[in-house]
């Protein structure tokens, strides 16, 4: 797989930036989690005056072959039409980036359905669907490094614009499933901890879910039991997953602010932390759903995740939904004034 | 005290503003904390397409009589400064209310400082500052009428230019004081449990602010063991506190959406709901904080905070953070399309 040249942000900085937090007129710390994440942006940036210039909302849309095995309540169908829904700004994330003022790409990377006459998609298809991981590799080593590759092409146009912040989120029915599997087999939790409902499936429905997705990972260790991270991604993931895995690992690599989505963009997150763990700080996680495991996950991690609002409609929805809190940490270095200028005696 | 009269949101309209919620395009319940935001929001406006219009911010300057018994960690002087600091643009709450749109009303209720030539602060003083509460009752019976219609006319000014959703903040050094006392007497909880460290406190200082809070209830406890509401809050409160209530009750009197800030404006929503019960369907509590207490004090009211950003700024910062959560679950009921119109197999 492509290679990519991520360094953990310079600490250099953290000194100065501190000292300039803690010399807003404010108590010290008063701004709580604000000025975890004004640091975090500021290192990240390198820089005392950050900025979320041009945030870039990624929607990816792909189709699994798992879904053919009843693996969540919802037919595949609702891929598409939920795709073609979006480029008539009816969708809940298109609400929240007109909201926020993200520029939303709506791209299909994997729909099985022909969306090419579709005004307003980005047509970069690798595919109609992945195959089913129950049986075969979902994608071969070309499409995996495609997907790769697109993820990059993304985040190049975004920065191309000034893009500064990079929000990601999926269109893909069945996602759910091959973001259980990451989780299981990247943090080593059993199988069943990791599965939740999805978008609602009720308890044979999980059970269901459960079983074959056991069985799909029994088969792939079979053939594989000292697999590579790669070939775990290539194995299960879906396409619209490994874009988004390449678009992250690409925008740490260009220092951008990464927002991290619900439970399936987590699993991504992880996946790019495998890859490469430098890429993990340039993560803001922002949201905590419902989703069986999410939690779990974020652990693995170490993550704190900004807002808990029991948000499981994906799309980036959660993300987007947290963007003000970066947007006020952001404000805060930039627009508050200090102990001096605001001629105030420093509290203690 | 003047009475008002508040209607519990009528209920009826509750089935047709769900099924609106539930024929979204999303699955069902997947927005979370938004669609029971929605449905509150559009109760209180008796509407299935519900506006936060004209958003106004009422920023509420006092000084307390009990700050001389040093039961803060800043000087009572920072109220007048912050005052001031606030007309210049440069403080935590003018930030956020650039940020999310709001009009910004900074008012002078009591504080200990002539900031009557002061440009951009609305002078509403009632005297400077409130008396020694370990002495003597804080306020006097006109004066408490008067801080309540102080904030009904705030309100008022606020609707007439088209306001629908309230923010109400404060700056007072030592009022966490009285919040704690409020705390105590409304809910019955052991005034230990009910202090915090303010905005900055060590160990000795939260002893002697609680050894100081308690010989205070007491003289108040011997002199009304048969307290009224009304007594309690004129006894302890802080001006900016009690334009805070009267302006909380105008505000559910006249269906506002009201965002209840941190521990000083729970405090206040606490003696509102006292004094009138039917007014808490119109608060959002958006914000809990660190203060100790705080979560305690929610509980009371059975409020779900929207955030644990660990802010602790005052100033209202809480609630501005948390508006645009609201904003959103607004823009759902209004911007989302249906599963009708936007031809997507209904998922489940």
């Amino acid at each position: 797989m492509k290679t990519f040249n991520i360094q953990q942000p310079d600490e250099t900085l953290r000194l100065a930036i501190q000292d300039k937090i803690d010399n807003l007129n404010k108590p010290k710390g008063s701004l709580g989690r604000l000025e975890g994440l004004a640091m975090q942006v500021c290192l990240i940036q390198q820089t005392l005056t950050p900025s979320l210039a041009y945030p870039c909302h990624l929607l990816l849309g792909g189709d699994h072959g798992i879904e053919r095995e009843g693996v969540s309540v919802s037919p595949r169908e609702v891929t598409w039409q939920q795709m073609v829904n979006f480029t008539r700004g009816g969708g809940g994330v298109n609400m929240f980036c007109r909201q926020h003022g993200f520029d939303l790409r709506i791209v299909d990377v994997g729909v099985d359905h022909d969306l090419s006459g579709v005004d307003g998609i980005i047509d970069r298809k690798i595919a109609r669907g992945t195959k089913n991981f129950l049986y075969e590799p979902a994608m071969s080593e070309a499409e995996m490094e495609q997907a790769i590759h697109i993820g990059i092409d993304l985040v190049d146009d975004c920065i191309g614009e000034g893009c500064r912040v990079l929000c990601i989120g999926e269109m893909g029915i069945a996602n759910t499933s091959p973001s259980s599997v990451w989780m299981s087999l990247f943090g080593q939790i059993p199988l069943a901890e990791c599965i939740g409902a999805g978008a609602g499936l009720d308890s044979p429905g999980i059970r269901h879910k459960c079983e074959v997705l056991t069985q799909a990972v029994e088969r792939f260790l079979k053939t594989s039991p000292h697999y590579t991270t790669e070939e775990a991604i290539r194995y299960f993931g879906g396409f619209e997953m490994v874009v988004a895995i390449g678009a992250m690992l690409r925008a740490a690599e260009r220092h951008l602010v990464i927002l991290v989505d619900g439970f399936i963009m987590t699993a991504c997150a992880l996946a790019a932390c495998q890859i490469a763990p430098a890429a993990q700080p340039y993560m803001v996680f922002t949201h905590c759903g419902d989703e069986s495991g999410h939690r779990k996950m974020l652990d693995l991690l170490h993550a704190q995740p900004l807002l808990h609002l029991g948000l499981r409609l994906g799309e980036g929805t959660g993300a987007l939904c947290a963007f003000p809190i970066v947007d006020s940490a952001v404000r805060m270095m930039n627009e508050m004034n200090n102990f001096n200028n605001a001629k105030i005696t420093k509290y203690f």
